[in-house]
């Protein structure tokens, strides 16, 4: 099984280095670009007896380590695999 | 228009921050964690007259900033917005 992990910040939360990368781009002449956000990515390989006892131990591993839910909110998908 | 960004190490490229989240979680009791891999989320509001030059603006992106082409891979797609 693959867990694909979204974190993000809440919003309103400040994201300065998003603001960074919005006006790095800007200055390329990429004035297009409205707004930037950035957040995690991570992809967990699980070897987990099913998908409903996967889906509650990585909910548990956002909350406990890889997200920081007072900024932060996440999302994830799971991909069985081979 | 959005454009949702990921950005990934390539393969056989270390990643000591997902090497060090791994860890984490079976130190934390989830032994079913084989791999872990840490990569960025952007998600970019555009402003574009069409999708078929948002695709060639955010490729460039990609390429010239948002990612190290050497060491790390992207990939992302265009939701169409209001």
């Amino acid at each position: 099984m693959l867990a694909q992990i979204h974190v993000t910040f809440k919003e309103g939360v400040l994201d300065p280095q998003g603001k960074t990368v919005h006006h790095a781009l800007n200055d390329l002449g990429y004035d297009e670009v409205l707004d930037v956000n950035i957040g995690k990515y991570l992809e967990i390989k699980l070897d987990s007896a099913s998908e409903e006892e996967a889906e509650i131990r990585v909910r548990e591993m956002c909350e406990r380590l890889l997200a920081n839910t007072v900024i932060e909110s996440f999302r994830f998908t799971l991909v069985p695999t081979e």
